[in-house]
């Protein structure tokens, strides 16, 4: 979105404001308020025109102006109606030397999940992928995928969703039939030992979608299915700031992520690169290792699939 | 190199062999083996003909077919006389695809060092870059640095030279007037949190290199300065078979390192990208973690500039 038609919102998110006025204060002409006026209708904001001038009265559910719109966090967004993967465009955006930036789409066609694994991205989900800087070693990079499951899991809570996190990355809700996943995050990044290049930060949300016509195998919920429809807009701006919060400061991601931890205390087996470790999740430390207590003693993992196992 | 001419090479290597059975056994036609003959020439191998055949009687000490000659390790040589930067070049294999080759140049024209530093890289050295895959995780990358670091100071050690490695990952020789560098290392790297998609190791070696043509900031030494000029083709070999006996054992490196390490015991000052820690360096721990003993406790340190402080 354009600085001016920024600007314009910024006016309208205050009250009634007429034209001339507005163009007083923007310093453009009355013609360009009126052209800023319509872009932001077909983007899907109502706007009347009444004897008070221009009256915000609605603002749409989803995409980049709406997601843009009152938005508390320095990204700039970049939507799309329908993307092969949010995570392919934001690594071109990385490479390019973009940062700072979401990529998010109603409907992805080529969705990925961890290790190349398909991820179910139709129309009405929030598929939503960071182009992120951060100045720190890449062995540190792991603490963002736990940012944003934080971030995420605060969003969804604050939506009425009683979520709570998996290690490393799943966002799911706990039934009495085992878990529902609600969310899930790929991280991808460049570097060398020193010092991220870029880092993707995906996170895919079954929003408003139907958990039936998600994929049976993955035990998906949604956010429908939990509370009903959304307005994408505000989870959005919600995940996005909660994100940037915890960015800002990362010696407290951990403790948030222990606080929404599904996974801790539980029984757990996690299939690594290097075999299977079964036990008790006592831990997760810096900069996002699980500790599995187990027969042999205390094991830490870095990376693998985590199964919660039945609790006795 | 191609395969016959890899089995050509490999006949020689046992014995005087006349062109009629070289064509029989590699069966080939004997103006095939006449051409093989003369590209190995070309390439610098020495090969007499006499009344027993073809001998071989010399071996160039540095470029692809020397390298890959005898090598008792998988990677495919791709060299070149002269190259911008062989971890530029590695990066391209690596992005289209490629694992277990190694550019090696003569000179590099634009080298690199950490953080995107010069790498002074002149005609005589040994400028390498290492495209693997490992089936890892990404935070298990600093593993592969240390392991280069052991492979090139095994093999400087056996060209008589006296390095050790200060952490984490230069080749140095330390003299009374304090360290000088022998060969640097950089590791770059792409992947998700689960698993690196590609890993390039990066090690430049002042070889048969003036010492004193290096730049004065980095207390530079040479392989010449050292011990005089080497078969770069040996040393070279050597490396890439540690290099793959060590990755083939991940678990033997930090005890490997650790026997070479000249920072261990030392004071040391380590900027970080969050600040500076002095103490005393008193374990390097997986995947590559330095432990500084500080006047506020044990600072455990993934990654910064390492400086050895005058010991008391």
């Amino acid at each position: 979105m354009n600085d001016t038609r920024h600007a314009v919102l910024a006016e309208l998110e205050s009250g009634s404001v007429s034209g001339p006025t507005l163009a007083d204060r923007l310093d453009v002409s009355r013609a360009a308020v009126w052209k800023h006026i319509e872009a932001l209708r077909d983007a899907g904001f109502e706007i009347d025109s009444g004897d008070d001038g221009y009256e915000l009265v609605g603002v749409p559910e989803f995409g980049g102006p709406a997601i843009e719109f009152g938005l508390d966090a320095p990204f700039d967004v970049e939507y799309h109606d329908s993307i092969p993967s949010t995570n392919d465009r934001a690594r071109e955006l990385a490479g390019a030397g973009r940062k700072d930036v979401v990529v998010v789409a109603d409907e992805q066609t080529g969705g990925r999940g961890r290790l190349e694994r398909a991820w179910a991205s139709p129309s009405g989900g929030i598929w939503l992928s960071l182009v992120l800087r951060p100045n720190v070693p890449t062995t540190r990079a792991p603490i963002f995928t736990l940012a944003a499951a934080v971030a995420t899991t605060r969003a969804a809570r604050e939506a009425g969703v009683d979520a709570s996190i998996k290690w490393p990355n799943d966002v799911l809700v706990e039934t009495d039939d085992g878990d529902r996943k609600l969310a899930g995050i790929l991280t991808e990044m460049e570097g060398e030992a020193d010092r991220i290049s870029w880092l993707v930060v995906g996170v895919g949300i079954n929003a408003n979608v139907d958990a039936a016509t998600l994929p049976a195998d993955v035990d998906a919920t949604s956010i429908r299915e939990q509370v009903g429809d959304l307005d994408r807009r505000v989870f959005t701006q919600r995940l996005l700031e909660e994100f940037d919060a915890l960015r800002s400061d990362v010696d407290s991601v951990l403790a948030a992520w222990r606080e929404y931890a599904a996974t801790l205390g539980r029984e757990v087996r996690v299939e690594t690169a290097s075999g299977e470790v079964v036990g008790n999740a006592v831990d997760v430390r810096d900069p996002g290792t699980l500790v599995v207590e187990t027969d042999d003693g205390e094991v830490a993992v870095t990376a693998g699939d985590c199964e919660h196992l039945r609790s006795a």
